[in-house]
């Protein structure tokens, strides 16, 4: 069941806020992009001087069957190895949570590894990381999906579990922003065919390296990715689409996205995947993407078209093509800017600063 | 006097810092263009675990007698207003150096006011803000330069004078990075006359709309750019150059990048004024530009043209156009992201995770 997500904002919230911004001490719009962030996150919290509280940063991680084809240049146990990383705080999205403040959770959508035991060491050595596990596996995948090739990668109630499982989840975190993020070697494949699929774009344009392929393993995972879209033409529904091709991180971010949504939290999109998530969220409601800041451009071949078809802009360009939420945890701090700019910045009046001339000739 | 710059690094100490990089747990260069950042960051400081110490924001600010000739859509007592409002704590660059807890050092260096008085109130009003005020003024031009379309701006001993202020305030600032920005109303035409004149490009296309002019106000400033270059084809040399068209927050602003970078310190370049004085700087001493990190594209027209001539490229790209150092702050937790990914990241070996499959067809 999926909640309602509420109408951003009316147009006379809308004006109170840009003009608020437009008294700024500055001239008009000189701040570019931040001030549509800001504009968007006194929107969404519903206030003219926003305040970021208890930031989440949720990463969701599972294994694909389809690497079993020899999509991605990493064997599938990284997903797990990263996972006890991201939990002992040696990974960049440890890094980049500590530095930030961020508490991280690591969902475990459908690895092919029992967490609770292994990671409890490293995680108390690192106390300044908070840092937990969720268990969010699925009945019947609990190891991963199966390999899309030979049939759906979920069937349709493993999906939609998998998608209650992010709303709850969701639930059970406090503050009113989440930053999204991924983990699961091979799943590049799986957003590039949820990207061809459900934007009706040609696989080509939609498949990148990934984690590091070289050309000819390019050109394998791209004849793979071709025989899944073969197999799976029957598939047009949403849902059954991101059944029938993957993966359970993924349903999970969809779930969790949705969710925030409907509860006007800020939803910091990370990069190709999570993009992925948002893409079948908003083919389910379209609304969700007026809460999701988008916070990096990926050097990931179709990200790009990605962020074309949702018509939506990236914050930073980096060339980063990691995943993890690293994308997310690097955007945060403008964030924060935004509210800042509208919470804590004097106005022309407030500050006896002239402004602009009144005729263009004034000063001639 | 100019101090030598020395040599950025050798290629061994190059190499060293690339290798540990790329035995981060991430794929070979994922994090994109922080890897790159965070090389240079540990060259400059010499050490494969940097750490960057009491960082200073330092916001230059001088009048221009050029405003006289109408160039800007504010009038140039704006320029002092701004001043208080930065050290009231109510403009963008109080509001971001507070939010990173950057020390903000603003230095007259040429505004037609007394401030030690005005700003005493306000400062203490805002005690999580750090910020301080620096008399850098001139001899002679302690108001400001002259309109530089019946003379030079400045006299070449009040040039040289103002960047000697710059080196001598570096000198009194600890840490071991300076995040440079300025303020000045009419400074976007000093900073096209300087591109044009130093990169040998036609004015038209250095030459933007600055704090917001029309087309008929674009044109007019145009036309009065013009009178300028015609009025000192004689200048030549980087510290003429500087002296005939100005602005002493700029030569200010010279003097604290090539001191900064003589002592290996960071140096966090803002917009298109502050690379304007980079610039120069770079006419001077061509090193400097190792010790630079320039924080972000300006909208500013002539901006991507100037990051062209000096073959770099910025951090972020949020369309801003204000200066004060506010995309130099904002740009700021990316350099600590840099750091931590070089320190607290752990090794491929360190994790115990497996690391890109031995040959490219090996889980095929």
């Amino acid at each position: 069941m999926l909640s309602p997500i509420p109408e951003l904002a009316t147009p006379q919230q809308r004006q109170h806020v840009q003009r608020l911004l437009d008294r700024k001490t500055k001239p008009l719009g000189a701040l570019g992009r931040l001030e549509a962030l800001a504009l968007q996150l006194a929107l969404i919290l519903q206030t003219d001087k926003p305040v970021l509280s208890q930031p989440q940063l949720v990463v969701c991680a599972a294994e694909h069957g389809l690497t079993a084809q020899g999509v991605s240049a990493y064997p599938s146990e990284v997903t797990g190895q990263m996972v006890n990383n991201f939990l002992a705080g040696g990974a960049a999205v440890s890094v980049l949570a500590r530095q930030h403040g961020l508490a991280l959770t690591v969902a475990d959508c459908g690895v092919n590894r029992h967490f609770l035991h292994d990671a409890s060491v490293p995680a108390v050595q690192r106390s300044d990381l908070k840092v937990s596990l969720k268990v969010c596996k699925v009945a019947g995948a609990e190891a991963g999906t199966a390999d899309s090739t030979s049939g759906p990668a979920m069937t349709l109630a493993q999906c939609e579990a998998a998608v209650a499982q992010g709303q709850q989840l969701l639930r059970q975190l406090p503050g009113n922003v989440v930053l999204l993020g991924e983990m699961g070697i091979g799943n590049t494949s799986i957003a590039a065919l949820l990207l061809s699929k459900l934007a009706g774009i040609d696989i080509e344009s939609c498949t990148g390296c990934g984690t590091g392929l070289d050309a000819q393993g390019l050109a394998h995972k791209l004849q793979v990715l071709k025989h899944v879209l073969e197999r799976h033409t029957q598939a047009q529904a949403p849902m059954d689409v991101l059944a029938a091709l993957g993966g359970l991180e993924i349903a999970t971010l969809v779930g969790l996205s949705l969710e925030a949504a409907a509860q006007r939290r800020v939803v910091v999109v990370d990069g190709f995947i999570t993009s992925a998530a948002v893409l079948v969220a908003h083919a389910l409601q379209p609304r969700v993407l007026d809460y999701c800041v988008f916070s990096h451009l990926s050097q990931e071949r179709g990200h790009a078209l990605m962020l074309q078809t949702l018509q939506v802009q990236a914050l930073l360009q980096l060339d980063l093509r990691l995943g993890e939420g690293s994308g997310a945890a690097l955007a945060w701090p403008l964030l924060q800017s935004a509210c800042s700019i509208l919470s804590d910045m004097a106005s022309f009046d407030s500050a006896g600063v002239s402004e602009k001339l009144p005729f263009d000739d004034a000063s001639h």
